[in-house]
């Protein structure tokens, strides 16, 4: 294998720590900024299909999202410093609603371009899913053109989960190969 | 309004070009950095749940892909020096083959790490879905648990479309709101 490629650093150095610090706190141009990054994402006819919730750790939105975490996510989302609940418009049944099918793909592009905006800021960013969806939609009041599909959790990493971090892996870039 | 906040050069700089250079060419290594930069993007339960396929003017599969091109696209697809076909996992029924809901998603995720080190390479990019999705799929003989779902041109953007280029236009950011 000769060396691997030459990647960014904004791109190389994103990773998804297993614990956040507690007494980190983000500020409000911080979030401002995360927001402003995803809001600039491309989309297909630039349906910008996507909405954010972003709750710091006093904010009243930020116990609904923790009081729906699973047992995996609740022992280290709690102590990150912005819960970011990340939502992309749904297919509605018998409406004029305009529903993009690319809605989910142009969602991960601005979470995406988010978490980046997040590791120039200094901000690591772990996304996930372990949380109880309907619990989460009815706390929130989510109306239902619009699907919660992930939360974004960014924060400091915690001291030791940076010294005892496994490295990332990743399958061998095969050329020209589109199945396995 | 205040000031718009701050976003990283790489992500402000981002924009999707109306023409492409048709005299620029792409080199290897450039080539292997936007699959390296996609390759490490993150994804739900690490299942990089993406494949894709590079085509440069000369490749054999260029021409399936330019042959698939709409109306709207062929005017200005064939001017970029890559194309790349962005494939996402696709859930087939009755098979025991490892379908994550979060396909889309992480594909968008992982597309946007690649145009964004097309950003840091200075390549420009624009992502189209105007192609004849049927048609692409048989020329490139795709099996059946994968889907394409989009093309990246990228290239040097032509310089006419830059110095005639409109402003990007987005929704404003409105605090709280998930309902619009």
């Amino acid at each position: 294998m000769p060396d691997e490629p030459a990647v960014h650093a904004l791109l190389a150095e994103r990773w998804s720590p297993a614990a956040f610090d507690p007494l980190h706190e983000i500020d409000d141009e911080q979030v401002a900024s995360l927001l402003e990054a995803a809001r600039w994402a491309p989309s297909a006819g630039n349906s910008q299909p996507w909405s954010f919730l972003a709750c710091r750790r006093r904010d009243a939105q930020h116990a609904d999202v923790v009081g729906s975490l699973s047992r995996s996510s609740a022992g280290w989302a709690p102590d990150a410093s912005l819960l970011v609940v990340n939502l992309c418009h749904r297919w509605v049944d018998g409406t004029e609603w305009d529903y993009s099918e690319f809605a989910d793909y142009d969602l991960g592009q601005a979470v995406a371009h988010m978490t980046i905006e997040g590791v120039a800021l200094g901000l690591a960013s772990r996304q996930f899913r372990a949380f109880d969806l309907d619990a989460l939609t009815r706390a929130l009041d989510v109306p239902p053109h619009w699907a919660i599909r992930t939360v974004t959790a960014f924060g400091r990493a915690a001291a030791d989960s940076a010294t005892s971090r496994t490295p990332r892996t990743r399958e061998d870039v095969r050329w020209g190969a589109t199945d396995r």
